[in-house]
């Protein structure tokens, strides 16, 4: 796959998808095992890579530490390529279950913008990338820290049932990497970055992405995703309780999260990005989740462009069902995507096992294509 | 059916599902009509009558009017039998589409408390509604208005277009009797009350109830929707998107809103209270709701149980379960129970044709009971 | 006073300030016995009315009910004259204590738009209020009611110790004469409209404003205010306990609220907006509250201006400011403006004795104006 | 002063104020140069050590850095002295203005608790405060990072003008002296732990803490305030704008921020703990403070008794009274008890200039008591 022979910073690259090929009834390529390639989700045409980095300027990186018992990483998105801490972004948020420790959002709040990469990593990891974000941003401006303060933004899950947490292991090599190898185009999905050690409904998760073009508008929504939450037997894909007939036994119960970034070309007020922010979860819904106690799940939506205009009930509209969509579709690709992965003390989160979801979705009447028909 | 034979209040009653039935492949009973009667949702246990009377103490009433241009009513929800000024139950809310002109959140939200009885009526039927309940509640309490002042929590829909909504035809003759109507044990859903005029993803709507058993704990959470939401095309059922293999041509889009009202007899403060609150648009998702720009979702939560204490994460897990499931299926409760509705201007709202979704969830492997087989 | 004599709806006009001035050491002219007459409260000027009609096209008006055993009213801020409905205006709100039954701002919130003139009036009254102003809209505008719902926003403080709350006098002839009377220029305060029967911490309270020019920037700020609120003994001039020396015997304690509307002709975002409105507080706080359980104290703010910007750091610390002297401001004309007035029961409200309150400002040092000689 | 003594921690003990004394025409000695020691604010009893360590149980330490260009330092608050995380607090927060970078908020919101001692720090600082709490917590529970995560509380003000805030000074060995000193009774103030380099309003600032016995209730309130903001000139000491009258040409303006950190012994549910935060920006006011663009302002409230109780409208009135008083006098202790400091690149913050205060005080009107009356 392209995208990941380009992500050389990855330390472990994943395998591929080689040992779930053996078993498949249909062929998977490797170019395409991403849920979008077997049924469609939803009414909205999506982008030309099916990714955040639909949005124009929108970047994406990834550093990964797969040695050891660590299984973990950050993810970085960059809104634009230029000095975000004096071109900043609008921006907005919604907290649907605040048990978590991402940062940054109370002046995201209260501002309404964005002024540093997104960041993503594991919850006990949120306070080192922090500090090695600030180190980044004193090389990028020379007034931070001396007349002015900066604002950085770390989301988080939990991946301490795979890596050793407990070690807090991503610091400024992790977090340089992610931000200097973010790039558009097509996105690394699944164990990479954040998504090295994340687990969704009792299967191994990690970072995914989808996007929408809003309608009959010409704008695009673009979201990325790190489903870290739920219950064995939950989940839910195109409708159909797949989680109940997959065998989870012994999975372990809720600890987790979900982490949206939402990105958008559409000039909007952060009043309106926070109702944008907020959909993100009617997507989540969608894959079974329950927002459990201890879930952190929140989302984070930026605008690319600054100008601050009301759109109408039909934009509108269009916005919110672009970002339910590409939020539930982007949760599936972390899923596709991953793959079985064994972590510290011998757990092992298995590869959601796409062979049997796909009999599963046709005998629930999904129209699944045959791999290989193309988009 | 027990619960309309007693609801001497409802001017017009419903006329039951007769002309509905005729097109019935398979047998449907008076008395059994409910989304229940055909699948089940989720996996906890459902509580006696499916209702959220299920929560000791829980009474709901109706006043509906149905008369030339009228297609209009009001609902009351009484959190127990007695004086609620004196006696306050703890209480919570969540917004998550704020269009909406529901009164009485702000004090709620400010004290965590409920102190009138919860009527739902039509968008510009509010202050009338809202002033006849203080007229009620005047003759209730002496202090109210000379030493006090009284909050009244009045929640809404708009059913403007089967309705005559500008003659605003709810006052103190309607907010008295769905008051002083109402009961206990079996509920009257569908056309009566608030939902009278509702609409819900192309299709007419109404009243709709469920209560679920959280889990292990020994708490009951009951709640009561009035889905007004939607756009035809969109309804999804048990996961299964019928809305797009039904005709629902013509039929008008967005404008509505849904309301959720919960009950539960855990003894919860209000922070919890909260949480739970904003499970249920958990469970809206799934019935393929996007939130549009012009829709009133929001949740308001209360607890018969005035002591305030912290529940661990199993029991609030149990919680959030039980709401996201009784969410999902009052909803489909309301549409279920509806009649095919003739309003002003010759405006037709359409019944769900439950054969035809019948057939459609079976050819989507969803286990349909051959109705008759009991709960 | 002209702009009270231009106030034909008025039905019971105060009749000045001559007994009071029967005490005055200095001379109190009837064209001047606002705060700003005696002393200058904060750094920024002040605009030519000192009044919230100093931002260009705001407009106010009121109707008071001073029969019998009334005395409330309703006091309308139309923020420009012309359709708001069609011309909706940029706006947010701050809620420092929700003890309160306002309406209107969960819309508010959500939209960041305010679409009807905004109505002030005694709490028991708003559904009344609300109502009337629905019905105002309704012949505004045809599609209300048909395709489309209208948010009205009124605001409350609670006036049952003067008038008898109990009979929700305000009603459809009020609403439209306070609406139709509506005029820029100098402002009515004191007892009018909604200040008829309010009190502030132990006298006679009213309506007030003012208003700032904020600083370097082209930009003005105007607060209404009604100030309902406090204990006897708090109140704070100046920064001096005036309270403490001035006797209060007798006077009953805390159930009231404040109520702010500030209009700014700045271009701002209602993120921004929001911002302005908690500063209210600030200057809320500097005349002794303490904002009790039962004070309904909330602040909505609009701008004239359509454009939606981001302002720099000195101009949104002059906007605060601005907001900050006005709310202190106008808390103190509603005071200076207001008549001791005999309601319901006997009940008397005695005006704030100015030359009293002068004499203690003058022994602390305060600079108080030799009245006369001007602005 | 004893509280001095035993704090070995402090590397670079403040001198006292000999070289303040020199000019004061009244004795200030060593151990009362508290505001309270000249003037009374408010109407309520202040407790045994006017400090938030009143509130039983409650402790506070601080380790400071005074070398080189590192004027900074760290403050710590113990709501208890047992395991936090496994004995939760009941807790609360308000924030103002969010232009901050505090972190462990939503959680703190969300469950409505506090797990981990509450650290305050210079902006920079926060991230590697929060990993170096992080690290004291994993030595307290081997559960924290395995099965379970932990959410930091760190807040912040900006001390960069006086110290070299890009140094981020703050780590393992400072957080862990701040934590294994603290202890109740009195309480060092000013230019220590976190306040080593703050600055308010054009003086040199630092901590300051305060209490109140809550009126007729048993219930005692503390007050930690680390006061950073405003603007030269805009200083309000009881009252009276002495800020005016005081020098300080040349001083910068605002970048700052303001942190609360309230205890009480109240039983209280987070929904009231809540509004007792919003209480402390009432004190702030009062002294002068518009809450500028980038100030952080915001307020953490815990409750020592786990019981979750209502109460009524007197105590709660109490309780905001109490909140107020101690708000505004933890920030005049703050001033008062700062020393001029000489920071990096010869930065000068001078100390309140307290003899010239008192003279102006005394000029107002304002009873200032012969220093030695004791309390």
């Amino acid at each position: 796959m392209p995208q990941r022979e380009q992500s050389s910073w990855i330390r472990s690259p994943p395998g591929g998808r080689q040992d779930a090929g053996e078993n498949l009834p249909i062929t998977v390529s490797e170019t395409m095992p991403r849920a979008r390639d077997f049924f469609l989700l939803g009414q909205l045409p999506v982008g030309p890579h099916g990714a955040m980095t639909d949005v124009a300027g929108v970047r994406i990186g990834h550093a990964s530490l797969r040695s050891g018992v660590l299984r973990t990483g950050v993810t970085a998105v960059l809104p634009h390529g230029r000095n975000l801490y004096r071109e900043r972004v609008t921006a907005a948020c919604a907290v649907l279950n605040g048990y978590g420790k991402s940062i940054g959002l109370m002046q995201l709040e209260e501002l309404g913008t964005i002024e540093t990469p997104i960041l993503i990593t594991s919850t006990l990891n949120v306070p080192r990338a922090a500090d090695a974000l600030i180190s980044y941003l004193l090389t990028q401006d020379d007034t931070i820290g001396v007349a002015e303060t900066v604002n950085p933004v770390v989301l988080e899950c939990f991946d301490g049932y795979l890596s050793d947490a407990r070690a807090r292991a991503v610091g400024e090599r992790e977090v340089s990497e992610a931000i200097r190898s973010a790039s558009g185009g097509r996105v690394a999905e699944g164990c990479v970055g954040a998504g090295v050690g994340m687990r969704c409904q009792g299967f191994k998760s990690g970072i995914g992405t989808s996007s929408r073009l809003a309608g009959q508008t010409s704008f695009t929504v673009g979201v990325l995703a790190v489903p870290n939450f739920g219950f064995p037997g939950d989940l839910v894909i195109a409708g159909v309780p797949v989680g109940r007939e997959l065998a989870t036994a012994g999975q372990p119960s809720e600890r987790g999260s979900c982490i949206f970034v939402v990105a958008t070309d559409a000039p909007l007020a952060s009043v309106d990005l926070r109702r944008m922010a907020w959909r993100c979860f009617l997507g989540m819904a969608r894959t079974g989740a329950i927002s459990g106690h201890t879930s952190g799940d929140l989302a984070v939506v930026f605008a690319t462009d600054p100008r601050q205009e009301r759109q109408d009930r039909a934009v509108m509209n269009a916005l919110f069902r672009a970002t339910v969509e590409a939020s539930e579709e982007a949760i599936l690709n972390a899923l596709f995507m991953a793959e079985t992965t064994e972590g510290r003390d011998g757990h092992v989160m298995p590869a959601l096992p796409i062979p049997e979801v796909v009999m599963i979705l046709r005998r629930h009447g999904v129209a699944v294509r045959g791999v290989g028909q193309g988009n």
